[in-house]
Order: structure tokens, then C-alpha cells, then sequence
């Protein structure tokens, strides 16, 4: 114990990124390990949001569309994420959800693939990713198969010249595994098929790099690991290259050629900007924009090694204090196997998320019996994992988890 | 010249809604006119959304979403919007933009009435209606007829047996023009069709009556009358008599019976909640939710005759100010014929509503030569009625529309 408290101090000590916690605003005394769910509020949010309520819509009005750049949020937003993903300018989209996203996006992908009737998804995808996948395969007449990466090179072996289009995350929601995007993307395009990465759980946690792994679409959240705020605008990358073709089926005003020429007939915007959609949510739009100032200065790979070092500490801290208690590490062990988030089994995963908030540790559970632990590098300490695992430890060595006040059920978990 | 100043000053005496204007911040010296576009800011927004930036989100962080009742939002939001639409609660849903809802709502449309082919659209709607009809049919196999309201009867008697859906807006955008909402949803529905309106230049600004007329689907938007700030989200109606059958291309978790038993497969919500599509953008909800207490105590029918007085009063000044400057009056004079909005006919409305922006009053234009006078019956006055016209009248005589700082055409208008 006082081994590991050491080495959280001496880890604490020499992180680079430790003063990127003053860019965050947390309550005090609570450990957050749920910014893979909701980002904490960043520092730069509340005036970024109150100049544009009170200055912009207030004073601007309908003028700040222009003298606010307002009508530029979407693409403007759009590039400052693609930086985190390694995608050039010109490539990248915010706004909507990110359910609305990847079905503009798959739908637009089936069809840069006509005559190729299979989709490809994850059966361990977070639920929305299938049933976009087969909203959109409904429409357009085609099947889609449910293939675990780890089967996906016997599925193109056998079947792969009737794939249109494979949508995988790279990050696995619940246990926190990361798949080897590199060699998906290049299996999937070397049977012909185009590659569509959900980066909800990858997006300013890990470096993705984008342009050179030649992804051809990509969508995302802005509320998770960009910490852009509750329900913060989605995002879509399209590659440079399959612009021209992107034929999709949102066809809002946003996106036209000339959006004010308010013509009869949608002829996309030439670049990425057809992928607009509708009038974009403004005001969450520029949360999301402020939020992202706090990655500023700050490489992706500097991320990913403190993400590495917390998630490796927190096992480390799991092991010799949850021992004999229950749990089981549900996370990849090796560095290049696992995501931003540390998963535990335990057959009583919900009360014990719920006696861990009560002591002010707060992670989530995924049904029917996985704790997780977000670690977002901007603003989590290697002490904040010894504290949650201590407080594990007492919850279940103290019996909270047979608490009634935990054992029921909540709307929302 | 001095009759009109007494009949305004007068009108705006008697003005039962006068004191709603204190319910908005303006800024001074502006003569707003433009709320068909991007409502004023309610003054009870700054508030509303610092305490959901700081309190619900920096200190309740995920969980909010149960103890600030964020989960509930879309459908809280969604009946309040319903109220000022003659809407039973559970009918009603916020979230995404109004092209989003039309796809989804446009799409379920068509799956209700099987064995119909024929999408009915106004050549005169808002493109994106148009554009999102040709989808939509693109996508089920359906053929898009763009007819005229007027032209629908002889429409219908020809081909109304084989009409899915009629999607039409009451107001034109445009002209004002109201067209006949009762009696064109019964000609729709006596030919065995469905009638979905899109209320974006309705909600808020006139009585609807969904319930009473027996609408099937609606859609609108959040940032024009009902004032919820830019790009506020939109809505969709769907009577209670379709949800059960309500069969929609995105189907987001959020729509699903068991959101968060993260099942493979897509089961909807029995009710209106199954048109919940992702996350939804809860710091623009927060704004839109305050926005609506503006409407507290306020009746529709009350906004619905202050605005007809407006109107009218607006074209009075009109017709003496302007006559022989070269302007027409587009917008019907007989109140049953027109919304909350007066647009004139100018061959130099572009650098004429530019002038009349620098002398601090705030209209918009539509090409080629109109330019639209809005007006939201809890801001505006009959004051600002004839402040407007007399500075449109100053500015032609003196030539402002030929000033080269007006005629240089900005980015958006």
C-alpha cells in the first residue's frame, strides 16, 4: 500500500501533462473516471458559452452568422478535431449525433460501393452501430454480417469481394480492448471494401492517425474524451478522396452549393461541407470549440503515454488490493491491446458503482456485470487510481455492495 | 405621418402583450425584425444554461442525467412545444435539426401507406423539404410530385389514391402566405394519405391545432418564433394513433424500449419516445426549454392578434410611406391569408435591407428582390412597425440601395 501510494506520488510527480488539469473544472473531493461517458467541464467553457449567448444571439442576432463566423462552426470545429485524429484540414465535419452521423456516413458508403451487397459490423459494437447497420442495409437491399474483429479474416477471406462497407471501433466500449486498426483498415480495403471507424471511445484518447492509415470514413462524439459537454455535437471524416462521390442521404440545406441560392434542386457543396446537414446547434457547438482549446499544446501521443501509465497503475493497484475479492481484470494487460479505460468483472458491478459514487469515486457499469474506469490524461492523476481502487477495496470488504441503498434500480446508470 | 405615429402609439397602449417584451433582451436602438429567422434572446436563457453548464454538468457531471433529469429533456421539451401547438402530451419529441426529423418522420411516412407511391411536396417549401422528399424517395422506390397548394384538389382527384404522404408547410416562407392547414389535411387524408406539416414558420407564431385537425406528423424548429437560440433543436410530432407503427430509418439508442440493456437488436419505445434518435445536445435543449417559459400565461390566440395587428399595421405604413418607391406588397392583406411576417417586392431588396441593418433596423431578404419583415408578437411593437417603414422610406430617397458599401454581397444574409 504505501508502495503504491509512492509510486502514484513519484508518477504524479514527473507527468507532463499534471498542469493540464487546471484547464478542467472538477467538484472538489471527487475522483472522475467517467469522462469516457461525459467529459468534466472544461475551464474555457462557461465564458466561451455566456460571450456567445450574451454578445453573439444577444447583441449579434441573426447578424452573427456572419460577424461571429458562425456559419464556418461546423468545418471550423470540424478541422480542430481532425487535428487530434491525424486528418488534414478540409476532411472533417461537426455537428449532430453521432447516430445520425454514421448513418449518413454508411448509407453514403454502401452506395461508393454499388453491386457489393455486405456491411460489416462488430457484434460487440455499442448497439446504435448495428442498428444503423441494418437501418441502412433495409433501404438499400443489403445483409449485414455481424463479425468480431478477430474473425473478420476469415470473413474476407471468404466473402470479402461482396463487401461494401466494415464498420468497426477501435476501442471495445465495455472491456476497453483496442483492435488493431492498421490491420483492419488494410484487410478491409484489400478486399475492396471501405473501412468507417466509430471513434466515440478513440477520440482525443489515443493517437488514430487518420490520412496515413488511409481510413476512408470516420465518425465520432464530442463528449467523451473532448469533453465538449453532455450531448456536444458529433463529427465525420471523409476522406479527401471520396468526396466528390460522398452521395448521402441528409440532404440538408447546409450542405448545398449554394445554400442561400435556396435552389429547387441539392447539388452538394463541392468539399467535406456537404456532409453539413441542417442549421447546426450553435451554442453546443462552440462549448465543444472552447473545450478544445484544452488540448492545446498538448501532443496525442503525451495523451496516450499518461493514458497508459494510469490504466497500467490502476491495475497494478487493482491486483494487490482487490485480490481474493471478486474481481477479474477484464482490460488487455499489454499496452498496445487496451483502450482509455480500465473494465473489472464482478457479479455485483451495479451496487458497487453505486457505493463508489456515494464515496465520490465515480466510473460506471455496463450490464450485466462490468465496472468501468474512464481515465482521461488531461485531467486524471495516477493518485485518483489508487484512491478509486482503495475505495473499491473498502466498498467490498465493508459490504456496501448488499446495501439496500444501492441495490435499487436508477433511470439511467 | 403623424396619424400613424397616434395609431401605434395607441395600438401599443391597448397592447394586452406589451409587458411580454421585458421577457427578452434587445439591444438598444435595434428594431428587431428578424425573429422568422433567429429569435431575440429570451432573459431567462443566460441563466437557465449557466446553471446547467456549471452546476449540472461541472458539479453533477454524468449524473446529471438522472439527477438533473437530462434523460427527460427531449420528451419535456417536446411537450411544452406541443402545448403551443394544440398537442396532447406524448406527441411530441425535441432533438436534431428539422432536416433530421423530416427525413425520419418523411420515411415513416411512407412506410405507413404501403403500396403508395407518391410523395407530395410544395415547389414553393423551403428547399430542404424538396431535397429531403427526393431522398426519401430515392430511397423507398417513391416518385416526388411537386404541387403547388393550390393546384392539390385537382392533384388529388387524379392521383390521391396513390399518395403516401403530403409534406407542406401552412406558411411560405417566402410571401407570408397562410395557406388553408384544415382544409388540406382532410383533402389529404379523404384521398387516404398522411399529412405531415413542416411548422418551422408556424410554432410559436399562430395557433395549430394538431390534435383538433387530426395532423399525422409535424416538424419545426426551435430558433425561429419559439426563440431558443441559434440552431436551436428542431421537433416532430407523430399522433398518437401512428406511434405504434412508427417505423423510422435512425434508429438511435435513445429511441430504443431499453436504452440501456444495450441489446443487439433495435426495439422501439412503444410511445413518441421511439423518434428519440442519439444523445441529444443538452446545453442547447437547456437554452430552448428557458426560451419557452416566455410563452408562460401567454395564449396563442392573443400572439395570433397581436400579430395580425402588426401585420396590418405594417402594410398600412406601407402603402403611405412607400408608394411610388417601387415596392409591392406580396404578402395576402386578408388576415386569414397570411402568417407573422410581411414581405415586400424590391428590385434592390439585397443592398436596401443592408441599409436599413446600419440604421439599426434588422429584416432579411430572399432572392432576388424580396425582403421579409418578421414579426414575434411578444418583442415587437406597432412602434417598431413604423420605424421600420420609415426608414425603408429614408433609405430609398436617399439612395442608400446605390451605396457601394451595401451593394458588395456578404456570405450569408
Amino acid at each position: 500500500m504505501k508502495e503504491l501510494q509512492a509510486r502514484a506520488s513519484e508518477l504524479d510527480t514527473s507527468d507532463p501533462l499534471a498542469a493540464q488539469r487546471e484547464r478542467f473544472v472538477l467538484p472538489d473531493g471527487v475522483v472522475y473516471l467517467d469522462g469516457n461517458s461525459l467529459g468534466a467541464l472544461p475551464a474555457a467553457v462557461p465564458e466561451a458559452l455566456a460571450d456567445g449567448v450574451h454578445r453573439q444571439w444577444g447583441v449579434g442576432l441573426i447578424r452573427s452568422w456572419n460577424e461571429h463566423h458562425w456559419w464556418q462552426a461546423p468545418l471550423r470545429v470540424g478541422d480542430t478535431i481532425g487535428q487530434l485524429l491525424g486528418a488534414a484540414p478540409g476532411q472533417t465535419v461537426a455537428g449532430d449525433s453521432t447516430t445520425v452521423q454514421l448513418f449518413n456516413g454508411l448509407a453514403a458508403a454502401a452506395r461508393l460501393r454499388p453491386g457489393r451487397r455486405l456491411l460489416l459490423t462488430d457484434p460487440g459494437h455499442f448497439p446504435t452501430d448495428g442498428y444503423i447497420a441494418d437501418s441502412v442495409a433495409r433501404l438499400l437491399g443489403l445483409e449485414v454480417l455481424r463479425v468480431a474483429p478477430d474473425d473478420l479474416p476469415r470473413c474476407l477471406a471468404e466473402r470479402g469481394h461482396e463487401v461494401a462497407v466494415a464498420g468497426y471501433s477501435p476501442v471495445d466500449y465495455r472491456t476497453g480492448e483496442l483492435h488493431d486498426m492498421p490491420a483492419i483498415t488494410r484487410a478491409v480495403q484489400e478486399a475492396g471494401g471501405l473501412m468507417l471507424w466509430d471513434l466515440c471511445h478513440a477520440t482525443g484518447a489515443l493517437p488514430v492517425r487518420l490520412d496515413e492509415l488511409g481510413v476512408d470514413l470516420a465518425v465520432g462524439c464530442g463528449y467523451k474524451f473532448l469533453s465538449g459537454g453532455p450531448g456536444a455535437p458529433a463529427f465525420i471524416y471523409i476522406a479527401r478522396r471520396h468526396q466528390a462521390a460522398f452521395d448521402h442521404p441528409l440532404t440538408g440545406w447546409n450542405g448545398h452549393v449554394d445554400p442561400f441560392g435556396l435552389s429547387g434542386d441539392y447539388v452538394p457543396a463541392p468539399g467535406v461541407d456537404r456532409a453539413r446537414i441542417g442549421t447546426p446547434p450553435i451554442l453546443s457547438l462552440l462549448a465543444l470549440e472552447a473545450a478544445l482549446t484544452a488540448f492545446e499544446g498538448v501532443g496525442m501521443e503525451q495523451v496516450r503515454a499518461k493514458s497508459l501509465s494510469l490504466t497500467g497503475f490502476f491495475m497494478d493497484c487493482a491486483d494487490t488490493l482487490l485480490d481474493g475479492l471478486g474481481f477479474t481484470v477484464v482490460t488487455p494487460r499489454e499496452p498496445h491491446r487496451r483502450g482509455s479505460q480500465v473494465a473489472l468483472r464482478h457479479p455485483d458491478a451495479y451496487p458497487l458503482v453505486r457505493a463508489l459514487a456515494a464515496r465520490g469515486v465515480i466510473g460506471d457499469m455496463r450490464a450485466p456485470d462490468l465496472l468501468r474506469f474512464g481515465v482521461n490524461a488531461l485531467y486524471v492523476s495516477h493518485r485518483d487510481m489508487l484512491t478509486a481502487v482503495r475505495h473499491l477495496r473498502q466498498a467490498v470488504t465493508q459490504g456496501e455492495h448488499r446495501d439496500p441503498r444501492f441495490l435499487h434500480r436508477a433511470a439511467v446508470t
